[in-house]
Order: structure tokens, then C-alpha cells, then sequence
């Protein structure tokens, strides 16, 4: 760390750490988190100076909007180790511009570039223990930002609080999955915030899901909320068809979360020369495919999944079961995406992103 | 209170008031509190002993699934004071039924009514020095649900907190307000969440109605997300229409909050004998109306503002001014419904609801 940042954030180091006490190889998604964590206030129209602090509970007033109003968004990015105990980020500036996006949706202030990029760097040098080497081990890092205003009025507050909490991970789905598409219940409205990783578009889906897994299914396909012909996204995926050898993906619009997974499978599709289509897909269309045997794949796409491919949907009462094609494309993404990651393959694109 | 009740409820008292701080005639919404709130947590599969503490911050880890994923639901309700000094709540019946409704599509657990009706009427015994008499003065109560379990994984938590705090209130809009008809941004999706008071549902909409207010515009009204050809509702009330004299409001849906307010008024019409239909309403078939002059009012109806005219509206770079009638049906509802929460005129339905 330069002294420079070192100047730019306040860093009060934990006194003793709880690694100790972490069994590595049995990790819950999500629910043990590292010794510090990153904190800048927004107050007085500004960003106030970063913070690194002890990982540690926080005190709120009761009438934060967040509570009432969901003025929230968040990030999911992973870091990696390599065998030489380099640290990586993949891709981080999409992350960064994305949540500027979330936020700016959801009329909360833009975050700084430098107190963005600085909090990762310090925190994971502080917390670098946490990140252990090989492939499948990562450390999941969820940047936030909570409106904290202690006011109850319906209007954008005029006080937030960024955070960045660190999380142990393994892959966040370890078998394929069974997926309903939705028919009914829709995740996001034209013109709404299903673009953004505001943090209501993910409570709400809690309940269609719980429905689905009910009938057997850990996920939904969400469908566009006027007609449900089309396949849009998971609820922490994109979601991606292979008919024959073809790939399919949907493209984004203002209901559809930009996925970096996405965009990074779209350009080594590229590379590997697979034919993919960023089109609009109908569920008639894929139940068809399924019928006649065309369709050989569908897998989902995101940080905390990696690739999850589908090993079943249902849609209308009808239920597809999808055969693992061997050499799957799934398979090969997946490979594919986490050398890169995990630094054992050529980064022809530059999407490593070294923490010196 | 019952001794039942007390036992029930595990009190702790405030040893000062902060009453005698407060400006009663000069109250901004919502950032005032009362000496108390009422607080109980589920957790183990149930909610735990109900309990009243003075007014404060709370302890909250930053992995609290509300800040991640918006599993937020709120309820918004007031309680009035008659000369007498007796205090009334307005169909609170309606509102417990209605965060229940809001949970259940949040995957929330609901809440139990003897725990809302008692926590409700201790805290109005405790902190009732806080609700002034008088038409025009109430105690806005906030009771709202927060999924507080530490573990960002994307499911419903296992544990919550429902709280209720308490804050006095003027009516909310003093002044007619000025609206502009959404064309591009909407509210909420078929299949969605909008009929929940789900807090997401609300900082969606503050960048759009920010985009309003740089127009001159203090609030938007709705359309439907699909076509935008219909109008629904605003970002905290109903709307109603009045053409000629007959007033007209849309249907709810799964995309409409079902205000106590509106149904108030959709009842006291009927006694008033105002023919009001339950329509959908076309941004066309308004704009046609106000061209020839047949539209008389547009109001929203809601607790927080009660009544609110409408001024002008704005769709598609046409502005409407619309002149306040003489004897206005805002004016008639206004009042009528004020009388009846202020104990002034009769109850025949049986909306006031007294502690005793
Ligand atoms: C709704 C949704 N879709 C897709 C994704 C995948 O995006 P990414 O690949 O950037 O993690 C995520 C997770 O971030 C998500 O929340
Ligand atoms: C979206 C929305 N519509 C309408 C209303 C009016 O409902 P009520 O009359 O029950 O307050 C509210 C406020 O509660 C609201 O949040």
C-alpha cells in the first residue's frame, strides 16, 4: 500500500484474528466473515474519510431509510490465490462501475474510484490470510451502500454508509440445478431497477423461489413480466442455452443484471471460436428444443456460482431433464474461467487484476 | 392495560422525555421520535417476548440480510386525540392484515395480531403525551419488519426484528401538488411486489420522482409497466379522478398498494352518494377530460397526506392545470374523513378503533 492510501484510509487493525477458528473446508456460503472490514460514511454531501476497522456488528438508528425504503445496493466480486500466494481480482472495474450504476438508479451518491479500489487493496492485504490458494477457494467480497438517514420521509437520504465485508467461499453451487420458469411471479418491471443490484430485487424473489424449491426446483428462470415468453435471468445468474453447438444468451436491458460472468463467457466464446447469440429466446422455443433433442445445455453464469449448469426445467406442468452433454461447454467455461482467475492460464484480455 | 398484556409485553420505561424539545408546530415528516419504541425479534422459528424500550440505536451486524437483499415490509398509520383527550387509532384491523400480506410476499414470517394490537396500544399509553389534539395533528406510527440474520446468502433469513416507532405528524402534503404521468419508469411489475409495502419498492422510485421534481413536478403517478397507458397510483397514495361528478379510480392488482385510505373513500362516496367507479382509467381518456373541461379534480389518498389536490399534471410534454372546484370532493373527503378520526362525527362503519 502506498503511503499515500495509507494517508487516504484510517486503519484500525484487529487485535487478535478469528482464523483460527474457520474450517476452511466446510464454509457456508456467506456466513463467516474476515477479521476487518471497509467503511466510508457519506455525510455533509460528501464521502467522509475510509475507514478499516475490526469485521464488527454496527449501530444504526431505527428510522435509517434502508429499514423503510430498501435505499441499498450492492456488489459480489471474489478474490483468488494463486500457487505463488499472488492475489487477484477479476475484473474489478466492472464491479465498481456497476454499483455506481446501481447506486445512481436508486439515488444514492456515486462512490469514489480511488476509495473503491484502495478499500479492496488494504483490506486484502490485511485480511490475505483469508483467501487461500487453489482452484474452488476464493474469498467473496460484497461491496454495499445502506442509506443510514435516521428520517422516515418517502426522498433520497442525505446520508449513506459503503461498506465492503469479506466472506470465505467455496463455489456457491457445488451440484447442477433444477430450474422452474416462471409463469406467473416476475422479477423486474421495463422501466424498473432489475438492471441494478438494488437490494429489493433480491428479497423479493425469496418467496417465488421458496415456492419452487417446494416442488423440487433451487431456482427460477425469470421471464419478462408482460408475457412471460421470454427467458430472461436467474436470480443471481445469467443463464445461458446451447442448441446443437450454437450458445444463446439473452441480452440486457433495464430488467436484466449485467452480469461480468456474462460478458466474460460471451468474449471466450469468441476465443474458443463457439458461435454465440445475444438474442431474445422464448420459452417456446427452448421446450422445442428440448423436445427434439437440440438442446444440450443450459447452464447459469455468475461470481458466486461461476458456471452452474441446469440438469432439469420445468415449465406448464411439462418437465425437461437435460442429459450432461460430455464435453459440455459448461465444463469448459468453468475451466476455463477459473484458470484465468486463479492465474494459471495466459490473460489475453487483461482481466487479472494483481493486489501488489 | 391489561395485567395480561403487561406480563405479555416486557417494559422497559424512558427515565426523561425529549417531549418538551420538540417544536409541535414545526414538524418535518418522520425525523422526530417519541420516547419509546416497541421491538420484537424472531428467531428459533418464533417471535420472542415483545418489549418496549426507550427510543434508540440499534446493534446490527453489516451481513444483516436487510441490507443486502431488502427483505424489508413496512405499515404506515396514525393515532388521533379528540378534545377530550381520547385517543383513536383509524382501522388498524386493515393494516395488521396488510404487513401480513406484505410479509408473506417477502417470505417474512406474519407477525401475531395480539402482539400488534397490544404493542400498539401500550406504546400509545406510554408515549401519549406525544399525540396533540386537534384536526391536523396525529402520531404517525411506523411498526416495519427487517430481516436482521447475519449470513448475506440469497434466501429468506431465519430471523427478523419487527419494530414500531412512533413520530408526530402534520399532514404531510400542505399544498396541492403538481404530478407528472410516468412514460418511462415504472413502479412495479405484473407478478411483482408492488401491492406489498416492501421497502424496495419505495427507494426505486426516488431517482425517477427526483428526475420529476428537477421539472417542477413533486410526485409522479404511475402507469402500468407495459403500456404506460394506465394510471395507477402515486409513490405513497391512491389516486382518484373526478370527471364531472363522478369520481373514478383504478382497480388494485398485484401491482397496486390496497390503501386504507382509498377503500375509506371508495365507502364514504357511496354514503355521500358520489357515484365512484372502480375502473382501470387511460392517461388518454384524462387527457381528453381535462382538454374539454370535463376533469373537475385528480386527488391521492393516503395516510400520511391524507387527501392531496392535485394541481396540474404532465404526460408527454402536455401540461394540465386543473383549477380547484368550489366544493371540491377533496375538500368533502378531506374533511369527512378527518372528523371521523377526530371523533367529530358519527362512526357508522366502525373505523375508529379507541385505546383505553
Ligand atoms: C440478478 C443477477 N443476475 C446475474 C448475476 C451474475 O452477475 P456477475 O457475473 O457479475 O456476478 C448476478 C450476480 O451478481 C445477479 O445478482
Ligand atoms: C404505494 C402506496 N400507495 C398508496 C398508499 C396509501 O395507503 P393508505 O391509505 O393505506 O395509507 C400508500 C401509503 O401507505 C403507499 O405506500
Amino acid at each position: 500500500m502506498s503511503t499515500d492510501t495509507a494517508n487516504r484510509i484510517h486503519i484500525e487493525k484487529a487485535t487478535t484474528s478469528k482464523i483460527s477458528q474457520v474450517d476452511f473446508n466446510n464454509l457456508m456460503f456467506g456466513r463467516v466473515f474476515t477479521d476487518h472490514m471497509f467503511v466510508c460514511d457519506f455525510k455533509d454531501g460528501k464521502w467522509q474519510k475510509p475507514q478499516i476497522m475490526p469485521y464488527q456488528a454496527m449501530t444504526i438508528e431505527p428510522s435509517a431509510r434502508v429499514f423503510h425504503y430498501g435505499q441499498a445496493v450492492f456488489e459480489g466480486m471474489k478474490a483468488y490465490k494463486d500457487e505463488d500466494g499472488k492475489t487477484f481480482l477479476f475484473r474489478p472495474q466492472q464491479n465498481f462501475e456497476r454499483i455506481n450504476k446501481s447506486s445512481a438508479r436508486m439515488a444514492i451518491p456515486e462512490f469514489p474510484q480511488n476509495y473503491f479500489f484502495e478499500g479492496l487493496e488494504a483490506l486484502l492485504k490485511l485480511d490475505n490470510e483469508w483467501i487461500k490458494p487453489g482452484v474452488g477457494s476464493s474469498l467473496y467480497l460484497r461491496p454495499f451502500v445502506i442509506a443510514t438517514e435516521p428520517a422516515i420521509s418517502a426522498s433520497p437520504a442525505n446520508e449513506y454508509r459503503f461498506m465492503i465485508i469479506c466472506s470465505p467461499a467455496k463455489a456457491y453451487y457445488n451440484e447442477p440445478v433444477r430450474v422452474l420458469i416462471a409463469e406467473k411471479y416476475s422479477r423486474s418491471a421495463d422501466g424498473g431497477v432489475g438492471f441494478a443490484k438494488a437490494a429489493g430485487n433480491y428479497g423479493a424473489q425469496f418467496f417465488p423461489t421458496s415456492l419452487a424449491q417446494k416442488k423440487g426446483f433451487q431456482q427460477i428462470i425469470w421471464t419478462d413480466a408482460s408475457t412471460h415468453d421470454y427467458l430472461e435471468e436467474a436470480g443471481t445468474m445469467n443463464i445461458f442455452f446451447r442448441i446443437n453447438d450454437k450458445l444463446i444468451t439473452a441480452p440486457t436491458n433495464d430488467r436484466i443484471l449485467d452480469g461480468v460472468t456474462r460478458k466474460s463467457v460471451i468474449q471466450l466464446a469468441e476465443d474458443l471460436g463457439i458461435d454465440c447469440e445475444v438474442r431474445q429466446i422464448t420459452v417456446k422455443e427452448i421446450k422445442e428444443a428440448a423436445k427434439d433433442g437440440s438442446l444440450k445445455e443450459i447452464f447459469g453464469a455468475g461470481t458466486a456460482a461461476v458456471i452452474s449448469p441446469v440438469s432439469a426445467f420445468e415449465h406448464a406442468g411439462d418437465v425437461f431433464e437435460i442429459t450432461a452433454a460430455d464435453k459440455s461447454y459448461a465444463q469448459l467455461f468453468k475451466s476455463t474461467l477459473l484458470n484465468i482467475q486463479h492465474n494459471l492460464s495466459e490473460d489475453k484480455h487483461g482481466w487479472r487484476h494483481e493486489i501488489k
